[in-house]
C-alpha cells in the first residue's frame, strides 16, 4: 500500500485562503506538538492509503479537530479528481486519524474560502460541488464513523453512499439551527429521503446530537456496530465490492441517484438560504458566544457544544 | 403561564354548525359531570397553556373521547391564527387531558360540520387546509401521544412535525378501510413517505392499531418512550428548541417541507376520494354497526374497536 | 378450498418458449422424482389454493429450488389474469412450500423466454409487466418469506404490497452487482424509496444476504417473525383484510401508489441498463464461474452463494 498527499499545487481554492489555512494549520500544529511528535512525518489533513488499486482508505487527520474548512475542501476537490480519472477504483472508506474526532463541523472562525462563491467543475459552489460529485462518482463511498462529526459534517456523511458508525463513540447531528442559521449543504433535503420528514426535523430543528443506537434506529446511519468490530465489517465490505466490476457498480448507483439524490434547485435553494441566515446579527451574536466558550479551541468544550445550544444566550 | 380558552366567537365554521357543536358538547359534558366537576371551570376543548412566550402547551380536553369533530376543527382554526400572529412562539406541544384518549377519531355521528365542503384561508377545504397550515406553519408542532390517536386524528399527528408517544399506552392507527372507507386526511400521502410502500399499506389496509414500539420501529413516529419519561423529554425538547431563533426555525422547516410535504393535488384526490366512499352503502352499514356496537359512547368499545373491525358484518 | 392449476394454455409467452420451459420442467422433475413422488399428483409451479372466495394462497413448489424463469412469470402472467378477473377476492399471499428456498432467484442458464422482449397488457415488457400489474392490482400481495429470495425473486417481493419474513429462515438480498450487472426488474427503484438511499446502496452494491432481523431494521420488510409465528400472523391478517370492502381497499390501494410507486420512465431506463449490462463479457465470466460452482445445482452452494461473490474470479 502507497500513502499519497493531497493538497498539491493545483487546488481550486484561492492562494490567499490557502495561505491563511497554512498559517493557522502551522499554529495548531505547534499547539499539538506531543502528538505530532507520535504521528508520522507525512502527516497532511487528508491522507489516501491505497489498499489496492480498487480500495483506498482516504483518512482526515487535521489535529486537533479536523474542523471542515477550506483546506479540507481542497483537499477533497483533489482527491475527486483523482477519483474520477482512476480506471480501477471502486471503493472509497473515509475515516479519521483522531479518536474523538470524524470531522467535527464547517468552520466557524471564517477560514471558508471561496466554498461557496467559487465554482467547481459541476458548475455548482464548492461546497455543493464536493458533495455532489462524490454523491455521483463511479466508485462507491463509505463513511466509517468515529467521534464527532456535526453540521457540515454530517453533511458529508450523508453524502457518502454508506454510513457505518462505531456504537459507543458516535455524536452526529446537525446543531445549525442552535447556531441561529441551518444546514446548508444538503442535510435539509438530504435527512428527509433518509429519514423521514419527522425525525429529519428533529435532527435539524433539535440541533442535538445522536449516538450511534439512535442514528441506526432513525436511519441516518447504516448501521451502528460495536466500535471492536467496526474496522473489521467496513474492511470486509470495502474489499468485496472492490471485487466487483466497475461498470456494473457504476450503472446501479446510477439508478439509484435517479430516485434518490435532490434536485441542483433545492440544494441551491438550502445554500442561498443558508448564506443570507450567516448575515443575520443574531447568528452572528451566537457563533460569538460559542467561540468565547471554547468552540475549536477547547477539547472537552468541542466534544459536547451541541449541549450547551439551549441556554447559550442566557449567560 | 397563562390560560387562554380557543373557539372564540370569530371561528370560520358556520354558525349553525357551531350551534349544533355547543348543543353537543353541553350534552356531553352533562354526561360526564362527575369527571366535570374535578376540572377547571375553564375547561375547553383545545387549551393553550402559555408555558413561556415562545412554548405553548395545547390540551385537549372535550369528554369523552376527544372525538375530531366540527368543534375541534373550529378551535384548531382559531390556534393557527394565533400561531400565525405570533412573533415570539417557536414551539407548540400538542397533549390530552384524558387519560386513554389522545383524539380519538374522526367523528362518525355526523357532527363533522363544514369541514369538507368550506374552505380555510388556504383555499383548501377546512379539513386539509387545518393540516396543511400546521406543516407549514414557521413553528415546530409536537404530538406527545398518550392513550388513542385513529384514522382523522392519526392524520392530525402526522401533520405535526414530531410525534413522541407513550410506550406503555399507546393506539395508533388508520382503521378507515375496516370501515369501508379510506384515509381522507393526508394519511395515504404522508405515511408512504414516512414508514415506505409496504408499511404505509400495512398501516392503511390492515386497519389496525399499532403500539407505541411498532409505531417506533416503523417511523410512524419519532420515537416511543417509557410513559414516566415522555413528559420530561418532550418538555427538555420543546424548552430548548424554543430558545433559538424563529427566523433559523422557518427557514430550515421551510427547506424540509420543499422535499417532503405531499402536494395539494395529491390531498384533494385523497379527500375527494374520501367524499366519495362515504356515501357508498356498504360504508354506512359499517359505520352504523360500530355506532350499535358502541362507538363513541361505550368506553371500553371505544378503547378497542379495531379489534372488532374483522368481523364486523358477521353478527 | 378449492386447489387450481395455472399456466394453463392461455399463456402469454411465445409457444416455443412455452415448450422449452414444458421440456425443461419435465427434466427436472425427473431429477427429483423422489421428492416428487412425496408431493400431490397435481403439482405445480404455482398452485392457487383458494382459503375462501376473497383470499387465496398462492404457493411456489417448482423444485428444487424455484427458480424464476419463463415458466413462473407465465404462471404469475396467468394469475394476474384471474387476479384482475375476480369480483371477489381481497388479499393473495405468496408462500413456497420448499422450506429452504422462497423462490430462489432470476435463472441464470438462459430459461428466461421473452420476458425483457415481449410485451404484457400494460405495454411494458412482460419482467416489469409482471411486477408492475401486481402493484397496481385492486387486491393486496402479502409475500410471506421462508428461505432464499434474491435478484428478481427480491424484486417479485418488493412488488408485493407487505412483506413478512421468518426471523430465523430468511436470506434475501441483491447479488446482482456481484454478477457483474444490476437489478433490473425495480430493485434499485423501489428500495431507495423503501429504506432510503444508503441503506439501497448497502443491500444493491454489497450484493450480500440480508436475514430476516436485518431486513426488517432495514424496512426491506415489514417485519420479521419467529418462524413458529408466521403463518398464524399472515394468516390473521389475510383474514382481516379479506373482510373488509374490495372498493374501499382499491381507492386506499390507488392513493398510496400516486406516491408511492416509480415511474415507468425509471423501470425502463433499469431494464434497459440491466439487458446492456448481460452482453458484457466480464458478466459471462462470472456467471459461468457460478454455474461451474454448482449454481442451480448443489442445494448447499444454492443456498449460500453470495458468499462467494467477493472471491468468485480469484480460483
Amino acid at each position: 500500500m502507497t500513502d499519497r498527499i493531497l493538497c498539491g499545487a493545483k487546488g481550486r481554492i484561492r492562494q490567499t485562503t490557502r495561505k491563511e489555512a497554512k498559517v493557522e494549520a502551522l499554529l495548531t500544529y505547534a499547539a499539538h506538538i506531543r502528538k505530532a511528535a507520535s504521528m508520522s512525518a507525512s502527516a497532511t489533513p487528508v491522507r489516501v492509503i491505497e489498499e489496492t488499486p480498487a480500495y483506498w482508505r482516504v483518512v482526515f487527520e487535521y489535529p486537533p479537530f479536523n474542523i471542515l474548512d477550506a483546506t479540507i475542501f481542497e483537499c477533497l476537490q483533489d482527491l475527486l479528481v483523482r477519483i474520477y480519472a482512476s480506471q480501477r477504483l471502486r471503493v472509497v472508506v473515509f475515516e479519521s486519524a483522531i479518536p474523538d474526532f470524524y470531522l467535527a463541523h464547517f468552520d466557524l472562525t471564517g477560514k471558508t474560502g471561496n466554498i461557496t462563491t467559487a465554482v467547481g467543475p459541476s458548475g455548482l459552489p464548492i461546497l455543493m460541488d464536493t458533495f455532489v460529485r462524490l454523491t455521483k462518482s463511479p466508485v462507491v463511498s463509505i463513511a466509517k464513523i468515529r467521534g464527532c462529526v456535526r453540521g457540515g459534517s454530517s453533511e458529508f456523511v450523508l453524502a457518502c453512499d454508506m454510513r457505518f458508525a462505531s456504537r459507543e463513540n458516535t455524536r452526529l447531528g446537525q446543531p445549525e439551527v442552535g447556531v441561529g442559521v441551518h444546514p446548508g449543504g444538503g442535510g435539509t433535503e438530504r435527512l428527509p429521503h433518509l429519514v423521514g420528514r419527522g425525525r429529519a426535523l428533529e435532527i435539524i430543528l433539535s440541533a442535538n446530537d445522536f449516538d450511534g443506537d439512535t442514528a441506526e434506529r432513525y436511519g441516518y446511519v447504516n448501521r451502528a456496530l460495536p466500535d471492536a468490530e467496526l474496522d473489521a465489517f467496513v474492511d470486509a465490505l470495502a474489499r468485496r465490492i472492490s471485487s466487483f466490476d466497475r461498470r456494473a457498480i457504476d450503472a446501479a448507483k446510477n439508478l439509484v441517484n435517479q430516485v434518490s439524490l435532490p434536485s441542483a434547485d433545492r440544494l441551491l435553494d438550502a445554500i442561498t438560504s443558508f448564506e443570507t441566515a450567516l448575515t443575520w446579527p443574531e447568528t452572528q451574536q451566537r457563533v460569538q458566544a460559542l467561540l468565547r466558550l471554547g468552540l475549536q479551541q477547547d477539547v472537552e468544550f468541542e466534544k459536547r457544544w451541541p449541549d450547551n445550544l439551549g441556554t447559550l444566550l442566557d449567560a
